[in-house]
């Protein structure tokens, strides 16, 4: 399990979000209170998009809550559009390649959850990204491989289909293996323009997921930044949260087809 | 705030006491239950003796709980007298040198707690350590200045006394600049035969410490590695337990002077 | 490219050729002068056995000519056999899961040179690892796989036969992608009691290897550990040196069938 | 020894200097050529001013050749003022806290040298840091200790003037002490708006230092960044080159006294 924001709106320094509210993400890597894991200290990742067609990426193997480095450059970096992200590991090994954001193409993807039985079904999962791709497969998360099947299901055009095509197809492998483990997660995605969340759990216990929209920025966290709880709004389990360009933030379903496999 | 372990004995795996006890000193990094943070994730150390004059020193920056190279040494090497220690800073830097076990001359040395104001003191304190152990000042650690200060004052010979009496001195220190902080601490000394432990606070507020002996081994740990509550005594305040070569473990009184400074 | 060193022969302190030596593995990791980089700072590693069943794994991703933990630990460590290994990166990431030596069910491995092509061929290779041994893919290098591979080609029994066998299985692939890179390595295989080197290249130009042996002990190694050239013997081109149980060790032709593939 | 580079002028990615160039600081890292050691992977940093008062600062242990972040801040990052550190230690550890640019009350300051015999003059030259600067030393080195002592002594007002005393007092220690190693150095300052760079030697070697000035930039670097050599100008030993606000780069003598000390 781990713990996410994805901000988008009026350009803001990274810190408004990431360092500085009382209940900030790095307060959250020592502290989360809506996770399984209070502490998310294997490694974490800020990703922002400035002026260049690629997002700025920091990742690194030590807790986010004693690094100089990301003070600074959250003191530094403004944006109108970034994810950051605490990591705590469900197995796979601390790595500047496993932790989030991923990015590809212009796109940035985060996650927290976990695929049940991934480990007997990583061999599988990876087999269905294309080679084309398959050098941009640098860690050993399920995470990485989620963002790669998607962004090969068509992510760059419909991310809301494409990850729910995966999500299902991943569904059906884990039935044929006869997973124990429920499938949970939320995730975000963004190509540098459009914002989408997801929340989805195969036995409804899915990570928690709030937002907040105000005239000039949307918030989409793990936890509330801070104690105004009426501000927050859950998003529901089996939903997405879409912000184009120009548009409000909407919700609209999202829900996994849990057909077994033939 | 930190946690850590001490062991003397017939030669055991580090692991028997590191890492494979329901609540060994690496579950104590992510779970620590008798500290004020739950998490010790600030680096770690382990120092052990083998057949070498200079005890071995691993210490990393990475948390204690995903380190697989700690995981290795331990399950290696084996030894009848060695240290283990998780830290959560109090203030200084994540960095090697900030790390425990500090080693010199043959001794190992690893500290729990805190000096009131140390920021403001440190200077003092520094100051305090002699020309030629100067060079041995690799880190910013109130820790490891409190070590090479008691080995100054006779720490080889007299371990007890020197660090009763480096404390007396930084007492008067805290109470010269009007410090509202208590000293508190829990520590270990040993020169690779004899092993002291100390716990002490100026305002009777001294971290955990717990104690047990068995026909062939001596324990001394922050916290018990067990539920057998019953198996383990508490090292109580103002006390030092001293085993040396061939004698059973003693309690000492290790009371400090608080005389105001003139 | 990188640097290594095999030892195998009475207990020495890991020091006594990895660190002291004036042309050590350490000072090769700044100073090679038989490699195409000069320097190999890409991460490190050492792998040991001790008195279980598992040898020991030290690796790291920071320069060997730094490490302190690298210092002491070959300072208190005594071992009959063991692999010591610096990376210069032919590409894949610095991250500890590529660094060598790989452990596996009692034996290390490790490996110099590279694979051609091996970015379009990576995907290829590793579907061959079967899926029992898939969970031990923890990195990204060309070396991790070639390990897996040989062990599930019958390692266990015959490295030789598996290493030529899987050797041979890869240059066919890059025939038939038509590689226009060349296939060249040293390696060297343990299984805690015998040892195997290799030194081969599709275009007879493989990387360096040196062997001595002396009453007590056997060194393969990258470069010379000295200045005294007459005491070091080239393994040749196209050959493994093996050392069984109590046998010295013996030259064996290792020739790899270039046939294409069909 | 060390290599870096200083850049003002018209805002540039920082990629276009410390990245990208044939002879970039970064390839300067791993081959560097005037300096005595070509590696350079002792840790770097970058520290750039951006629309905040406080520079950013990105500083890391690992070498500069391979850090993914370093690749990705530089690819952003657009600065009117930058510095760029790759560091070779002169014995003094590999951590954060020891690499460049060191910054402190909106300044950045950058080194490349030693002080002669500094591990006996540590002490008495961290003595002359002022009790409210001490917080600031963060680390060990020689470089770090030179910033804060020329801030002390008015480097906020007149770097140059600041700089020669501290270096003239240094200069009587070492001959009190009896050093016999050189202290040599070339440096660059900055508060945000000016820049100076220092080349100066005890014994007349002091390292490479070039600049160059363009109708938009003024580039200062240990070493060309590219095969012009026509277009690179060489800092005199004894010099001191100033960029005032506004004003072209002037070359000022910069003689440091070398009277012994009574």
């Amino acid at each position: 399990m781990c713990r996410w924001i994805a901000y988008k709106g009026a350009p803001v320094y990274l810190e408004d979000v990431v360092t500085k509210p009382c209940h900030s993400l790095v307060h959250q890597s020592l502290h989360a209170s809506e996770a399984k894991t209070g502490t998310n200290g294997d490694g974490f990742g800020v990703g922002w998009y400035g002026d260049r067609s690629e997002p700025g990426l920091y990742r690194e193997v030590r807790p986010a809550w004693s690094d100089e480095n990301l003070q600074s450059i959250c003191n530094q970096v403004r944006s109108p559009l970034f994810f950051a992200h605490v990591r705590a590991s469900t197995g796979t090994a601390t790595s500047r390649a496993n932790c989030h954001p991923f990015s590809r193409a212009g796109h940035l993807f985060m996650h927290n959850g976990q695929i049940g039985c991934y480990s007997q079904l990583r061999r599988q999962i990876e087999n269905l990204i294309p080679d084309e791709m398959y050098a941009g497969r640098a860690g050993t998360t399920d995470s990485e491989a989620l963002f790669l099947l998607a962004l090969a299901r068509g992510g760059d055009r419909d991310p809301v289909g494409a990850l729910a095509a995966t999500l299902t197809e991943i569904n059906s492998m884990m039935a044929a293996c006869g997973a124990c483990e429920p499938l949970r997660l939320t995730a975000a995605w963004t190509d540098g323009a459009d914002l989408h969340a997801f929340r989805w759990a195969s036995d409804n216990k899915a990570p928690t997921l709030y937002w907040r929209e105000t005239k000039d920025a949307l918030f989409v966290v793990s936890e509330p930044l801070d104690d105004t709880r009426e501000n927050w709004q859950v998003v529901p389990q089996g939903h997405a949260l879409s912000a184009r360009r120009g548009e409000p933030a909407r919700l609209l379903p999202f829900n996994i087809s849990m057909r077994q496999a033939a």
